[in-house]
Parts: C-alpha cells; sequence; structure tokens
C-alpha cells in the first residue's frame, strides 16, 4: 500500500441537499460523472457523495448505524480567522455547529461542524503543520 | 473553503493495534508526534489515528454509535491485480475482507475491506481516474 488517499465517500441521505451545501461551501462538483453521485476534485484526492444505502450496497453490509461515526476530516486553515469564517460559511449553507471555535488542546484554533448529512468535519489553524499553495498539508519534521 | 481535505481522523478503540495493522500494510508512521495519536503522511493529506472517545471528546459530541459509519475510504490501484494483493495484505495485517475482489458495477475491478478498528477501506482499479506518479488522482474529464 502506497502512502495515499484516493477517494473519501460520504455516504448521504440526499444527494441534492448534500451537493447544495458543498456548493454553498464554494466547491464545484464535477461535471462530468454526476448520475447518482457527486464528485468533487480535492486536490490530489477526489470526494465523493454517494447515496448512504448505495455504499452499504456495494461493500455488501448492512446500512443501519447510528450515532458517532467514529471519522472526522479535517480542514486545516491558513490562518486563525478563517476558522471562524469556514465554521460561519458552514451554518449558511444548511451544516451545524458541532464545536464552537477555540482554542485547541494542541495550541492552535480548532472548531467542529457537521455538513448537512452530519458528517464531521474539523475546522483548524495548526501553524506547525505548513500548508502549500497547491493546499497540499505536511507534517512537521 | 478551498477544495482540499487536510486530514482524515479515524476513531480507534486500540491506537497500538491500530498502528501494527497500517505498519503491516506497508505505511511508515511519523516519527515527530507519537504521544497518544499516529499520524501519516499521505501525499498531500494526513491519515490520523486517534482514540474513539478522545476524538468524540474534542468535538464535545456523544462518543456513543454502533453500524454502517456511513464513510468509506478508497485506496486505488495501478492494477487489477493489485486489488487482490492489498485485499490479502489487509487480511495479513489483521483486518476483514468485506467484500471480496469482483467486478465494480462501474466496470473495474473492486473489493472492500475493514482494517482491524473496522473502518471500511474500498481498494478499486478504475482506469478511467488516472493516478499520477506521485499518488495523486485525478477525475477524467
Amino acid at each position: 500500500m502506497e502512502p495515499r488517499v484516493s477517494i473519501v465517500t460520504l455516504g448521504v441521505h440526499d444527494l441534492d441537499r448534500a451537493v447544495r451545501f458543498y456548493e454553498a461551501m464554494g466547491l464545484t462538483r464535477h461535471a462530468g460523472i454526476t448520475e447518482g453521485v457527486a464528485f468533487y476534485q480535492m486536490g490530489g484526492i477526489i470526494l465523493s457523495l454517494f447515496p448512504r444505502g448505495e455504499l452499504a450496497k456495494d461493500a455488501g453490509i448492512d446500512p443501519d448505524g447510528s450515532g458517532f461515526s467514529g471519522i472526522a476530516l479535517a480542514y486545516n486553515t491558513r490562518s486563525e480567522a478563517e476558522v471562524d469564517a469556514v465554521l460561519s460559511r458552514a451554518v449558511e449553507a444548511g451544516g451545524t455547529i458541532v464545536r464552537p471555535a477555540g482554542r485547541a488542546f494542541w495550541g492552535g484554533r480548532t472548531g467542529y461542524f457537521a455538513d448537512a448529512e452530519g458528517h464531521l468535519w474539523e475546522v483548524a489553524h495548526n501553524s506547525t503543520f505548513p500548508i502549500a499553495a497547491d493546499g497540499s498539508i505536511t507534517l512537521p519534521d
């Protein structure tokens, strides 16, 4: 296994609602493949929105599940102010604040939102994890 | 929000067991930050393993949850044979096959495994989504 992730697929209850949320967050849906799925080119990886039941069916598993997913995505910002801006935008887009912006235990600024389907995103500014112009993030030496 | 994901955090019940799994998959744990967390540089993003209860606490939510998480990560391979190889390696590493390798509804070859903590990974060969030498994947035009 090479050190990479290709696609992050978020199972959604309402694909149109999920698409509206991420569009309102400023992402552009891939125009080429739109039948029952939404793809977003996110730098070198792909974000996919796919009906939750279809995802479970594709994996051959029971679609039932509730409570905490056990997974969080993180969007690291280029400034502390951007943490607040992204969280505000998430609310305007139809998401909810899970944890308001504040000081992180590791020293930076952090908050969490849930997207319109309930998926958990941390929004964090961590000056020790540099972000390149192309959006890639690097662990410190 | 720029089109990027910075970190994917998998909440784990047993951090040492999770680390052993990903080490056996061929990933190298970041040596710089190891206190209660494991980081992996995955191309331009970071994979993080963090105790599930700590993750819920950090987000300020109830840690309870069961059944399907509603999320799948995908590792796209450079060949069809590599799908089978990665799935086999996942079993040797302490994971389980969720869906054996076979033909995908979209035409390629695909299978799913669960890591040692139950997190779902699709392993897929999709010749229409090119993978660069650096591991980045691109949606087709």
